[in-house]
């Protein structure tokens, strides 16, 4: 069995995903969780001065949606075939929008910037969010494919993030991802690595 | 054998990569250029109002990462097992990180906000470019594993794209990038397609 750690800053956000991939597939891993203050000593010893990291029996590697494609390979929540695989990464990319654009408003320090960006998410969120829920609607309540895939519990490990950012619940109004929400946090494995997680706001 | 179509604004950009990998693997497609003033219209017929889309015997998706992928594992530019795959995804997701410190400032119309940005930009991007260098002089001159990969397409069919943003060759002071650069362009299919491709300032 090869040995795990996750380094990331004590939050949720893009380590999230990977987390939940390992305590889905009972994969024990380190957690390594460092203080913002000792990011500065840190930043200059990562690949590209970015987190989260995965090592893998003394391998690191960032970029956590790759990390997150690996892991599924490995835990059996990748696609069935190629096609199912571009439909998997198509839609894991569009989440990832879906942040950039709440991310756009969130990180912007200049109050005008700001609010112009604020302006466009609340278009274009709801938009990609609604265009999500019927594709979820399509697929018997799973994002892809009619079954649980690796893109359902990165939407999920997300969210909270999205929605911290947002400063509201990005799926309010779209019952189908609502019911993916309850259905992947209900999951035993996932339910009990949330239960024994630390807390964080996002 | 499938029909291919690739639809996109008339420019390289984020369809370069895509167009890059179907010539290389000799697969004929067509090249849809729409004009800008159509794209209201376009827009709310594509799944999540974005493209590149790719139409694959009537199928139509959207996403260009994930379409690069599909079509790398098509023709024979993905990695030999799991781990190599995983470098270069996380390969591939370093070259958007970089697109997108590159875009925050270009796309910014608040002047304040694009010169904390612009700022932001020159500190990071010469950093991970000569980051992706060492990597690539690691690598025999490749990106990834020694031998030619889709990350190695997707960056030199992007490169043009970003640097029309930043104003400037972001790779003028990497010498292990031009190389790859000269390298891609070589290639007699990859020659063929710029040769005969529509002129684009990006």
């Amino acid at each position: 069995m090869p040995s795990y750690k996750v380094t990331y800053f004590p939050v949720k956000a893009l380590a999230e995903p990977i987390r939940f991939l390992l305590s889905y597939g009972d994969i024990e891993f380190v957690d390594d969780r460092f203080n913002r203050e000792d990011w500065p000593k840190i930043k200059p010893k990562t690949p590209f001065g970015q987190v989260p990291l995965i090592e893998i029996d003394g391998k690191v590697i960032n970029q956590s949606t790759a990390i997150c494609r690996y892991l599924a390979k490995q835990v059996g929540l990748s696609g069935k075939d190629d096609w199912e695989n571009l439909e998997i990464d198509a839609t894991v990319d569009t989440i990832h929008d879906i942040r950039g654009k709440i991310a756009a408003h969130h990180y912007e320090d200049n109050a005008e910037a700001k609010a112009a960006k604020l302006a466009a998410a609340k278009e274009t969120v709801p938009f990609m969010i609604g265009r999500l829920d019927e594709q979820a609607k399509k697929n018997g309540g799973y994002l892809v494919s009619g079954k649980l895939t690796w893109a359902d519990l990165l939407f999920v490990a997300v969210l909270d993030y999205l929605n911290a950012m947002a400063k509201y619940d990005i799926i309010e109004n779209a019952e189908t991802l609502k019911a993916l929400r309850t259905k992947v946090l209900e999951l035993p494995k996932i339910k009990a690595w949330v239960a024994k997680r630390p807390e964080s706001e996002f």
